[in-house]
Parts: C-alpha cells; structure tokens; sequence
C-alpha cells in the first residue's frame, strides 16, 4: 500500500543525481551495484553529476526541476552528502508516483511538495555486506535504489522521521508590484537562473533590473540583439537572465546567491 | 513506405548530440521525456554534449562522422539551435535507413548525402502540452524521437520544405598536385582533422607542411618519433596533423578554420 | 568450456574504461558499433572515459576498483593505447567470472589476480571490415566486446600468450612498523589515494605524516574539523589523504607518484 492507496509501480528507471564527476569510476561503480541487486534489465540514467562538491543546494535546484520529465515509478538518487559516514539519516520518500533517496541535509526540501511521504530509510537492510565510510552511494544508496526498482514499497523501506529537514527555496521578495530574485542557479551558458516563477509576470510587460542595467522581459533569445541582455522564462518557468549568444554570468559578474529587480515596464 | 521502398524499421535506439553539456541535467531531462512518451524499453545512447555552445559547424562535423556506425533503424537528433524559439523549422529526415532530426540551421547539410528526404517537422503534432520557448530539445525533439523510436515513419511526420539548408564541409582545394586543407575539428588529444579524405593522398608518399614545418604521412602515430609531427589518415578517413604523445593544436597554435598544406613528398 | 570448469555466462553488460573524453564521439561511436554487431539488447556502461591522455597506469587503477562491483558475466573493454596501430597484441582475458579487453600494454597487470586466463586476442576475427590504424576502440575493441556479450567464451577469442605484460601496483614500503606510501591517483574531491591496504593498518591508532603535517587515521571526514588534514581507509580499502571540505591535493601540492608516511600514534 502506498500513499493515497495507489500501489507503487516502479517504471525500471533509475536517475543519478551526484557531486562525483565523471573523472574516476564512481558513478559506473555505483551503476553496477544496481545491476548486480535489481537485475541487468533496469535502465539507469544520469541528470547530473557535475553538482559542485558538496553544494546541497545545486543538487536541490536541479533535481527539483528535472524528476517529474521522468515516467512515474522512476527512482531518482541524489547523493550530494558532505555528512557521509556521520550519523545523518538515509531518506526514502514517495511523491506523485517517484520514489527519491536522498541524505537527509536539505536536499529533498525543495524537491519534494506537499502530500510527499518521506521516512528514514533502514541503512542496515539495504547495505553492502562490507559498507566504507566514505562511499554510501555505492554502499547503501545504490542497492537500497536498486530494490525500489524491482517492486520494494518505498514506504516499506524505512521507518517515520518526521523531522526531516524539509525547507525550500528562498522565496522572491515583494517591493511593491516589483520582485526581488534571488539567483539559484547558472547554467552552461551563463543564464542566471532565478527564483521568480513565471506566473508572477505573466501580465502586462516587465523588464529586469541589475547593476544599472535594464532588460526586457522577451519571449526568446532570439528577440534581443546579438549581445543583448534580456530576461527571459526559462524552460523551467523561472525568470532567468541572459545574454544573446553571450555569458550573462561573466558579463554581469553575478553567480547563485546574487539579486537581480523585475518591475513593471510601462 | 518510406525512401526506396523500404519500410521504417526502428532499432530502438536514438542517439543524441548537443551543445548543452553535462553540468545541467537538460540532457537527463530529455532522456526522462523519450522515456516517458516512448516506454522505458528504448535505449537512448550520448554521441556527445560537448560541441561548443551555438557551434553549428562542430556539430555537423561530429554527427556527420558518428551516425553511420549505429545500427539502421537508430534515430539521431542533434541539438544545436541558436534559432530555438523564433520560426526556424525543425527538420526530420530519413536516410540510408537512419532518421535524424536537427534544427534547420545549416546542421544536416554535412551529414545527409544524396537520396536523403528530409521534411519539416510538424512540430505541433509533437511538441508536450506546455512547450517553452528556449528548451525544444525537451519539449520538441524529444517527443518527436520517441515517436519515430516507437515506430512511426520519419517521411509521415512532416511535410514538404525543399529549402531546407543543406550546403555540406567545404571541399580541399587543389594546388597543382597538392592540397590545401582545412581544419574541421580539433580532438581531445589536440589531433588537427582537415577537410582532406584518404583517397586523395592514397597513391604515393605525401607530406603536410604547416608553418614552416614538414611532416611525413604515416600509417600510425607510433611510427613517428616521441613529440614527432606527423599527417595521419584519422579513423574517420581525413587526414589529420598530430604530434605523437602531444598536442599538435597547442604546439602548431592551430584550431578550426586554419590551414595546412598536403603535398607530394618525392 | 572455461577456467574452473564454469561456462561463460554473460550479464549483456558492457562497461568502457578509455582516456577519449567525452568532448568528441567516439565514446558513442564505440556504443553504436557494439549494438549493432551484438544487437540492440545489450547494455554499454561507462566506468570513466576521462583517464589522462596516455596514462596507462590510471586506467588500470581505476579498472582495477570498479570491475568486481558489476555482475559476473561482464565485459570490461578499456582502451588506453599509446601503441595503437603498432604490432602490441590486444588481450582478452577472464576472471572470477568476468571478461576482459585491453591492450597489452601493462593496463591489466594490476587487475587481474591469480587464477586469470589471458590470451591474445585474434584481432582479424572481429575486426571491422574497414579498420583504422588510430581507432581500435571503434575497429577492434568494440566488435569484440559485442561478441563476447552475446555468448561467445573469451577462451575461444585467441591464443596462448604467456608473455603478457602482467606487472602489478607498486607495493608500499615497510619502514620498521611504518609504511611508506605512494600515492596512486587523485579523485575529484582531491582526496590522495596511496597503495596502503586498509589492513596494514586494521590495529591501533595511526597517522599520516606528510610534508611536516601530522594527521590522524580517522573513520570519516565528518570526524576531522573543517579544513582539517585526515587519513582515511577510502572506499576501495586503500588509505587515503583528505581534507574535510577541501582538497588534499591542491592544499598539498602532491600527486600521483609522491609519497606519504603512515605511522603508529602512540
């Protein structure tokens, strides 16, 4: 039985979400144990291992924008865990037909939404026989992934731990008609993604305002000249800023953490 | 019924190619999306992610040598799209038993040869409900992927569009009996590829000479000297310049775009 | 019939080990090959492809962790082939129920034990139709591995060659109780792994000592203050440098191939 009594229906996937990098063999190490305890026939695929080492808030902001493009029944494991080998609790939880695993340090806070049912994973019953201190993707998070993907009920996997460190994102501040946004994020490309949801400029036009600077609010890049700045909402209907085919990160000096203004352009 | 009479027969692979990088989870999302619309029986395999960001031309190259050793029946789609959200059109194509689908940005011409057909996407009939303006790799390319993947016929899933851009590499120019080539491409080990195929410095002893510098045509980098130049037929038939055990890009300071000549070594 | 009697019995896994990068395709090219000879069912993996340019030494390091992690009946491929195309023999080899390939360039000493049975690979049998002198990833590697996937005994895939370069790790160095340890290779984190054995030093306390610093042998990094230097038995049972939060190679200007101290802490 699961929540809202509809029974847990793994779909035979399995994301990896990590801080590990792609330079040693972790992550194909970690895909192994999957295989090895849930059989060859799952299907493990990556989002991104490129998260800083131990920035639990990039590992937040991506997976909480990336699971729900997966098939419901899909596992998604995210290991970004500076606390590894202390005491910090091994969450398993269920949410809109997903199941996630995660250290329980602020990771699954913006994640997961209302409804979700989040319990303190039984380590012991899922780890390797022969368990390190320093690498529970391998050792716990891997082979207790691998068993929700072949039928285990998450939320037979562990045990009630309701204080699980659940808080989001920093929401955006009011002033007035205007908002305050706070960078979560940049991609690749140097978009500063921020956290002011889409539908809070959905009307009327609006325009960004940062170091002097002031951009319009456009519907693609390919509206602002070559080298312009504008804001855009990006495709995980945020606000973000950007350079056409530039770098609004370097141009601008701004990273995660750093403000930038939206108000009404009359 | 599709090109020559012969019907579509999915392999149930699709591959992808893009200038997203690994450091965002775009490219898992998309993975998440061919899934989702396509069953998780699919197998969606990375060419690579790496092509700089908006570099059209590297990733014609790249595809254009890559697709050919995938089984028929595989789906290729290539992300390269600084037109994305404006009314550039989508190509689908069928080829050689492959399909492929690209932006029309000049990305196919290299790849697709003569009998190809290649159509306009309908991309409405694909694109998911809320489809953003910055992110068609996920929210166009990849539903229309799982649905050829699935079974449906490349020349069914749009409609005529005979200006599609199709201009291919630029050829080698003669001189005399030499050649004057152009770089392509530069590998991760610094290896220089040109625009020259093997059958053109097939039949006898050949040299390339590139600022003020001779070097043998060899049959292998071990035949060279230790930090020795040489021109090498690459493992795509091009003749390339490398320095064995180094980095012909960084030592010669050469890049795409550059030139060096082939010429007869009597 | 195979080594102790027991059948082949392959997983239909494939993993790849190479230092070709992921800025180009061959890594995906390598997978396409393997499917279509071997068929669309097989599964590729990647264990890492970003092994420094020619580094042998690192790639058989890295094999040598990650392999035992998969299923038995895995095919393990690695390609770090400064010899490519030269007359170096390709080994196939098997172990503890694994399959191996690799060139005979010193990469397998260090992972295979006793017990293994390894042959030299009978290259023309598998070779594509059209094979390069710089590629064998593509040519020879992956035709193999596809073969071997799909049934076929990695005894049957070549010849005796008892000369097979099968030279281990280097051992640490007894220095009365002490152990003089030499650092093998840096993971992402900075972390410095030497070729300790955690059960050198299973009994009472230790220490690292290393350019004048002392530091503690520790159960996890959450034990050391924040940029604090530990030693720590790693994930795959060998002592390690780190520093909590931080990065033990930078910090200290080491390597692989430097050395560190451990020592009883009285």
């Amino acid at each position: 039985m699961t929540s809202k009594g509809v029974s847990w229906r793994p779909s035979g996937i399995v994301t990896l979400l990590t801080d590990f990098g792609l330079s040693d063999a972790y992550v194909g190490v970690m895909k192994g144990v999957i295989y090895g305890r849930g059989g060859a026939g799952l299907k493990v695929e990556d989002l991104t291992h490129a998260i800083p080492p131990q920035d639990v808030a990039a590992a937040a902001f991506h997976l909480a924008h990336a699971w729900r493009f997966y098939p419901e029944g899909t596992v998604h494991v995210a290991v970004c865990d500076p606390g590894v080998g202390t005491e910090r609790e091994v969450l398993v939880a269920l949410h809109a037909g997903h199941a996630f695993l995660a250290p329980d340090n602020g990771l699954l806070g913006p994640v997961l939404g209302e409804g979700a049912r989040v319990l303190a994973l039984d380590v012991e019953r899922f780890a390797l026989a022969r368990r390190s201190r320093t690498f529970h993707g391998r050792d716990v998070f891997a082979p207790a992934a691998a068993a929700l993907a072949a039928g285990l009920d998450p939320l037979s996997a562990g045990r009630a731990h309701p204080s699980w460190r659940h808080a989001g994102f920093p929401a955006p501040e009011a002033d007035g008609e205007a908002w305050v946004a706070t960078v979560l994020s940049v991609d690749r490309f140097g978009n500063l993604v921020g956290n002011v949801p889409a539908e809070r400029v959905a009307e009327g036009r609006w325009r960004a305002v940062v170091r002097d600077r002031r951009a319009p609010l456009l519907g693609a890049y390919g509206e602002a000249p070559r080298g312009g700045l504008l804001a855009l909402v990006d495709s995980y209907d945020l606000v973000e800023l950007a350079v056409r085919d530039g770098n609004a990160a370097e141009e601008l000096g701004l990273g995660p953490g750093d403000r930038f203004r939206l108000e009404r352009d009359a």
